[in-house]
């Protein structure tokens, strides 16, 4: 396993992504890292500090070239294939995950759905067949999948989550208000909208 | 208008309270600078650094007041009080926010769901009365809220957040994959969940 960045520089590092991306949109070839700090409103010293991690790419007066930097932190975060996914929980949310566009786009293929309530199961939603959870370790172990993405009802999240693991899945992104708690070898990222209404709240002020 | 801090340490200073509410759920009164490091991943030098904003409240040998400083926080945030919301697009995913225990738990409120599917129009939802599109103004002036969800299709979003800007409204959380064109006097905040599952890929292999 190769040595991980810590946590804050992975998240400034995926910013920069998205942000490089919205570059190439625009039709920028090249971006100076002041360009980059003033969209995320962070220092340049920080950013030229993250991209010196990928080597000298930068071209002194010209900047960054937007398009090899875009292939060198998708190469260093292994988002140049497809990645496989899977979504527990057919409600609301895990309907409105099935459907989304910008999940295709980021090249995250969701490759089966799964629910309890056997009225959901077996349908195709958007082309993703729904299956019952009892089929979570057979179909998991065959298709090799490693990240599932958790929108059950919290009451069941816990048991569910254990499932998976033993299943053989190595990420869980937790759309669940509960604290899973499973062995460390699993990573959970928790999502909560609320600190995004937080921050909006903060600054609207 | 009160000076803002930047966008960085805003996004810290979240993360401590929510770390925080954990404690106190834990039963913990006191915690130190380097207990809050670790859990979220920076350094001590950082931690203290944030909270010093909020004067000498931390104890020498026993660290911080856990309740002393989610207060301190909450109320530079202006997260006393109750916030109302409104939630425009009421499909999958604005049926699930509507429906989140969450946003209730940390004082978001949410005052009328919008659609212009005149069949979602008028129900209850989780006590929620759904409005049309073109009560927008009406009930935003009337309620005075300032905030709203956007969930409605990528299609309609810019057209939708101009009348919501013109009725008042002043911050906007965007769920939808568009990139809102308002006068600057909106604050837009995108929500994008492929980072998160981006950041997830990264740290399981």
């Amino acid at each position: 396993m190769k040595r991980k960045k810590p946590v804050p520089t992975v998240k400034r590092l995926l910013m920069y992504l998205h942000a490089l991306e919205n570059f190439v949109e625009e039709g920028k070839e090249y971006i100076s890292s002041r360009e980059i700090a003033q969209i995320l409103e962070i220092t340049d010293t920080q950013v030229r500090k993250d991209l010196a991690f990928f080597g000298n790419i930068g071209k002194r007066g010209k900047g960054y070239s937007v398009n090899a930097m875009i292939k060198k932190i998708k190469k260093d975060f292994g988002l140049t294939k497809g990645v496989n996914v899977i979504i527990v929980g057919i409600g609301n949310l895990g309907t409105a995950l099935l459907a989304s566009d910008l999940l295709r786009k980021r090249k995250f293929k969701i490759v089966a759905g799964f629910d309890s309530d056997m009225r959901k199961v077996c349908k195709d939603c958007c082309g993703i067949g729904i299956h019952p959870d009892s089929e979570i370790t057979t179909i998991v172990k065959d298709t090799g999948v490693k990240i599932a993405i958790l929108t059950t009802p919290g009451e069941v999240a816990q048991e569910v989550s254990e499932k998976l693991y033993n299943a053989g899945i190595k990420g869980i992104l937790n759309f669940t208000p509960v604290k899973l708690n499973l062995p460390s070898d699993c990573v959970i990222h928790n999502v909560d909208f609320t600190v995004e209404l937080e921050f909006l709240k903060y600054f609207i002020e």
